[in-house]
């Protein structure tokens, strides 16, 4: 059985998304200079079917995660931007006809919806909570891990509940100030952290840290 | 002139000291786990009139900072882990006769006190704002750096007012849940940062950032 394992990148203050994120602006203000490594990268702009970018170590970081990846995780605000009802024509996702994931997606919902097929990746909507989805999520990775793609509410949910075996933060050099915070509500039986593994890049550090039991 | 400085032990949710820090325990609840990377080095020790210690990246990390420093400015709960009077005996400090800072000291407090002299360390007490210890320490370091000793208040009042040209951050791999937080109050202005130097060692990440004007 694979792990369960998130990454993310986050701000040297700890902010995920700046501050008044909102639908049309999900990263709020300054959190686009969150991603501001990773959208130059060769890597991740074939996922997203766009040309050119460049190659670093964070290229060879993020390649090596894509592979290791057989099933995801998210949450209603990472998908749609926001919660409610899914309306008669409901939202498809922000990635167009072929999203860049390419393995099953689990969306955890409070909002009942059939399973959305895209070119390569599936959708499925998630009523019953977080341990039915990473038990659905689990048969469909195979042998592979289970990422949880976001957003930070989601993680620390599974962090809280004991669950991730290993988080990959990116900590860009960006201080936001207020905004969404990575780490909240982890309740009083906290995890225990081990560095794993730490890659210096320019713009970016990626620390990998184990949860340990 | 040396440049102004700072560098602190916090965790990976962004604490610098964890829930219910008073001045029995100024760590708080867990917030000795944030220095355990750094008590166990001879560097350290060495200064803190104790016997024995590793050495490691850390170790040659920590004995670099100390030679660069001139001068440095601390807090007065760093000081004495309180506020108000000083009272007819007061409180000279954790350090005990021969403080490991072998440098002046300007402790920031709205009391007036004598300078306090101790063996290779004297405080002198700064009543009339960062602006005034910040030249007082200056003058004293020559050309080395000035470090801000902490507390987090005292380093984002200098952040904020744009004073700060480096900081050090020594990630341990704790999360403390709740505690004394390393960045808030920072303003509209936010500083914007850059990588300078990391330095990865088994259990604790060291992040240099430079302060872009």
């Amino acid at each position: 059985m694979g792990e369960l394992t998130f990454e993310i990148s986050v701000s040297v203050d700890g902010f995920v998304a700046g501050p008044d994120a909102d639908q049309e602006n999900p990263l709020g203000i300054g959190g686009e200079r969150l991603h501001d490594w990773v959208i130059k990268l060769q890597a991740w702009r074939e996922t997203h079917h766009r040309e050119g970018g460049e190659h670093d170590v964070s290229g060879d970081l993020l390649r090596r995660s894509i592979e290791r990846v057989g099933a995801a995780i998210m949450g209603r605000k990472m998908f749609s931007g926001q919660e409610g009802p899914w309306g008669d024509e409901p939202f498809e996702g922000w990635w167009g006809d072929e999203p860049p994931f390419h393995y099953p997606v689990f969306v955890l919902t409070h909002h009942e919806r059939e399973p959305l097929v895209k070119t390569g990746t599936t959708f499925t909507f998630v009523t019953d909570g977080i341990e039915s989805a990473l038990e659905q999520a689990r048969a469909a990775a195979g042998d592979k891990n289970v990422a949880i793609a976001g957003g930070a509410e989601v993680a620390q949910q599974y962090l809280a509940a004991g669950h991730v075996d290993e988080m990959l933060l990116h900590v860009a050099p960006v201080l936001l100030g207020d905004g969404v915070r990575l780490f909240e509500r982890l309740g009083d039986d906290l995890p225990q952290l081990e560095i794993a593994e730490v890659i210096p890049a320019p713009d970016v550090t990626h620390v990998r840290y184990r949860v340990v039991r």
